[in-house]
């Protein structure tokens, strides 16, 4: 369809699961001239080198940039502002400058204050993932039918925002365009309180005193299991998510709060009426998303199912 | 390995994702002589009789027994004790008489109560399932690796213990003996505070006033999906959970509101050590779950990953 990349050269700063998936991505869509990559460790850096998916791998975040007409800080969110600042100098004029960011009001605020004023800021999260991180984890398929948010601040040059939405687009993601606040306010729901209260159920089944650890593990198919996959997911990410979208999430865990004390005062009383109508009506949300393509219509996720060996 | 079937007849009251893959599995390896099942919807018998997967489908539960050797209760916990009612003056002499019931103290004494002497009783519970309900649901693969606890009371006959324990192995199970008592304390944690929790956080995403239902399900792969999986169980199941073992899930509920209020204050006081610290313990869970065989080492859960199109 297009016959010269998208962009001629792609810095990313930072290599794990979504820096790495964009990498794979963006080359095998044949959107970037050149790839240059960096990481904070130097055992990242060889690991990205040994990969072969970039063209080069540099020492610091200010040389990666160098010429570079798309940047994307593929980092922690606590790390965005310092990085930002790193790189400020080395920018190309005209470069666009974007990030991954899973918080977006505090990391915006910090990024655009280094930032110059002839690059083009449209700060991004692709809200998509798995519980693994590091260089080898990332995958050229993980956008796909996946919602990449843009948030560009007021008077962010229209034609930057197209052609990032058209890069992300270009990977499989589906774009949408809202305000920091209101990303923030969404993900916290969809995705900052789910992780917090899965963090909190594992460790609160991991500490109990009258249940085993072992029990724990052997009896984890009864629905358990399913909340250990995002809580394994990587602990610096995600406690710089928690300190940087600070009261939203309280805000949610406020009203998630409440709800619990409702159906625990059911269980208390025994009404049963209460409990039936509420679990009935948490269905639909799952029929929803199932119909619009952001899970498996098969059931259990569709995991492996082993085979028996037929009776000799 | 064995040439005559261990059970002449089986005998299932239910046939949802339990009893329907019960015996689906009997049936695969030939474990059972004649198959006879009961519905309480004339709807559920008429497709279990479609279904062609067992023998007879008949209207009573009374009728369903008579002359089974192997009598497998499978229908929401709240109702054993008046199915055992129905069944007791029936029942051969001899037989073992078992269910499938989450809950076992309750269940067991509301069955007990019933049950002929000359019968032998050995509750069971196969820590097994997806969200999806009824006579299509089940599968003869869904026990395989999956944990089937035995809560026999005092005094009852090894052997008839052993024979039940045979059974559930050769459908691919491994079984454990406990008492009902701890058996609900460990579910508790790994299967009904984790439905409790999932149930509470999908009504409150879907009530929220400044995020849309829309918004929830598309930013959904954030995380929010894989609560929505547990949260699409069968009502009138989970409903009897509740009201069975409200004791041990309160128990539970109160554990899990002390460690989610630590969690609360340090994100609230921005005690980003505090947190990392938590997040980083968790992963070990995860880790030894997919160790021993309990969820799939792919990430994800394994979902399905779509494909795109490479660039013409």
């Amino acid at each position: 369809m297009i016959d010269t990349p998208m962009f001629s050269r792609l810095a990313l700063i930072g290599f794990g699961l979504i820096g790495g998936s964009i990498a794979r991505a963006a080359r095998a869509q044949g959107l970037v001239g050149e790839i240059v990559a960096t990481a904070r460790s130097a055992a990242t850096r060889e690991r990205v080198q040994e990969l072969g998916i970039v063209d080069r791998v540099v020492e610091s975040n200010a040389e990666a940039v160098k010429d570079a007409d798309l940047v994307i800080l593929c980092i922690p969110v606590g790390a965005c502002g310092a990085a930002t600042e790193e790189i400020a100098a080395s920018l190309k004029p005209g470069a666009i400058v974007s990030d991954v960011g899973s918080v977006k009001a505090a990391v915006v605020r910090a990024m655009a204050e280094h930032l110059p004023a002839n690059v083009h800021f449209v700060p991004a999260h692709p809200v998509a993932g798995t519980e693994d991180s590091g260089p080898d984890s990332g995958f050229a398929e993980l956008f796909i039918n996946r919602w990449c948010i843009l948030t560009p601040p007021d008077g962010t040059d229209a034609d930057a925002v197209e052609k990032l939405a058209a890069f992300w687009r270009a990977i499989g993601a589906n774009v949408e365009v809202m305000t920091p606040e209101h990303h923030d306010l969404v993900l916290a729901v969809t995705s900052h309180l789910p992780h917090l209260i899965a963090y909190t159920i594992v460790s609160t089944a991991d500490e109990l005193e009258d249940v085993t650890r072992s029990e724990v593990l052997k009896f984890s198919a009864g629905g358990f299991r399913d909340f250990t996959r995002i809580a394994a997911s990587d602990p610096t990410m995600w406690r710089d998510v928690f300190l940087n979208n600070k009261d939203a999430v309280l805000e949610m865990l406020g009203e998630f709060q409440e709800d619990l004390s409702k159906l625990t005062r059911a269980i208390r009383r025994g009404d049963g009426e209460t409990l039936f109508d509420h679990f009935t009506r948490t269905r639909a949300i799952r029929r929803g998303i199932v119909e619009i393509g952001q899970d498996d219509a098969a059931p259990d996720f569709g995991r492996k199912q082993p085979q028996l060996a037929k009776k000799a």
